[in-house]
């Protein structure tokens, strides 16, 4: 187990929990990335050290310590963005990479990395079951970006050694995430709105940010030279409509989500992982879909704090 | 043809003599990149304007007008420049990549952009000749940067409808060329040290830098939201031993190549280029191999000014 983390964009969604359970595995945790963090809060997500700057070579070399373990959290976390953004999502998800990369050659070269990417780089993929060997053929610039940041650090992996290893998240989800499906959902049904884009039957695998969280401490263990690359998902295929339908009985508000059936142009259908090669690194998801939203739901009703 | 055409790298090798190329077909060229340049100098190699910074998506916005095409020349020429300094190399070819497409997505949307690439792409591919569609596994942090570049076009062509085409250059060389077999084969002649890495019967595709300067050119009026992939090569192979020893004559100072044996890791034994789709463009070679060697050496001998 790694003793000192260093936890890039960790006043995210994902970096937040990456450190606490980092911090409950008796790691010391170093944050560096964009936010606006009081001390008490940082704090309390189990971080020792937080500093609020870009992720640069300098910054990296400034503030980033000599650490065991690199968890690379910063990045864009969005579709919508990158193509609103293109350019800011490359330089987020692409520039900061290299950036880690290039530090860990230089300052820290044994130190592990792990890269949180998205099952975005398969695209629109037919086949369920999605193994990693998939082909990638990703449609949005955020796909590119994240399929690119993985090209890079297979790279440094086998022309300089570095260890690192790639997980591609699928749905995550929990308390913090303020976008995407279910914090829309929460919104619309507190203003009585239940219509929602799609068919209800699209798919996704849902993954609680928890059980994220762990995944990537986890695959610090697994970094090594040859870049080995895992999906982060559970493997069960869960409907949209079943997902709203919970979250509304979660919610207590009343209503019914409805679908308009117009398909959101270049979402994939559905999306499954493959969990093959995670089962074999002994994970397990520990949360509960139903439990995972009821809380969320609460979250959502405490004014999401 | 374009009327205004804006060159990054114009300092460079092949930068250069696409501006020539330009101006011969009656571009107006700007240029913007690295390199001290006399005015004199640039004017004498086609510009109408040089601008001597970065390429940032800030210098391309101030310096680089309205242009019809950009051809974007700048970026790393060595794969061992790649991998003494990765994250240099990084920066020259993928940084500056994304903010070419940037600019022409943000200030010339019908810009029609050509990216000279590299067959380094395609890794230690076992078959010649090597067509568009053999599967890119670059070796070097070298190829896997044109790799992304070319992945970055790819998308902003199909997500943005930037015009775009991607030109993978095989062996280019021709006066100018300050690196490489041809330059330090001359500077060990000149010092009678005759002994070359390999075995002489490694095989390139030799392409001269004004018949890729001429593609270049042409690649831009193919450049198109499917973002078409052409080889910059003539077809044929020849080894590295017959183009030692036309040098070697063309010098005329006596001597012939010899050969170590010691293969230099990663580098691919034969390359050669399927030619198919840049023939339906209608380009040919048009400097003869001997030729080029017999310029090559002139130009050395007269002090490679």
């Amino acid at each position: 187990m790694a003793e000192r983390v260093l936890i890039t964009g960790a006043h995210g969604f994902i970096g937040r929990h990456v450190a606490r359970a980092c911090a409950a595995a008796g790691c010391t945790v170093t944050g560096l990335g964009h936010g606006s963090w009081a001390r008490a809060e940082w704090r309390q997500w189990g971080l020792s050290e937080w500093h609020a700057a870009d992720i640069t070579l300098e910054s990296l070399l400034t503030y980033g310590g000599k650490p065991d373990a690199v968890i690379h959290c910063a990045g864009s976390g969005s579709v919508g963005f990158s193509i609103s953004s293109p350019y800011q999502d490359f330089q987020r998800t692409v520039d900061t990479t290299a950036a880690v990369l290039e530090f860990v050659r230089l300052s820290v070269p044994r130190a592990r990395v792990a890269l949180p990417s998205s099952a975005s780089v398969y695209g629109n993929a037919a086949r369920m079951p999605l193994s990693e060997q998939t082909p990638c053929q990703p449609v949005s610039p955020y796909g590119v970006h994240k399929l690119v940041a993985e090209w890079l650090c297979d790279d440094y992996a086998s022309n300089f050694g570095v260890r690192v290893s790639v997980v591609r998240l699928f749905s995550v989800y929990g308390t913090g995430l303020r976008k995407q499906l279910l914090w829309d959902a929460c919104h619309k049904a507190s203003q009585d709105m239940h219509v929602f884009s799609g068919t209800g039957n699209e798919t996704r695998d849902w993954i609680h940010v928890e059980d994220a969280a762990k995944l990537l401490l986890l695959a610090t263990e697994h970094a090594d030279d040859t870049c080995p690359v895992v999906n982060g998902g559970t493997g069960v295929q869960v409907t949209v409509r079943e997902v709203l339908d919970e979250l509304y009985r979660a919610l207590g508000r009343g209503g019914s989500p409805a679908f308009s059936g117009v398909v959101r142009e270049g979402d994939p259908l559905h999306l499954q992982a493959d969990t093959g090669r995670i089962h074999a690194w002994g994970w397990r998801p520990r949360v509960d879909l139903r439990d995972g939203l009821r809380d969320y739901a609460r979250w959502f009703a405490e004014g999401a704090p």
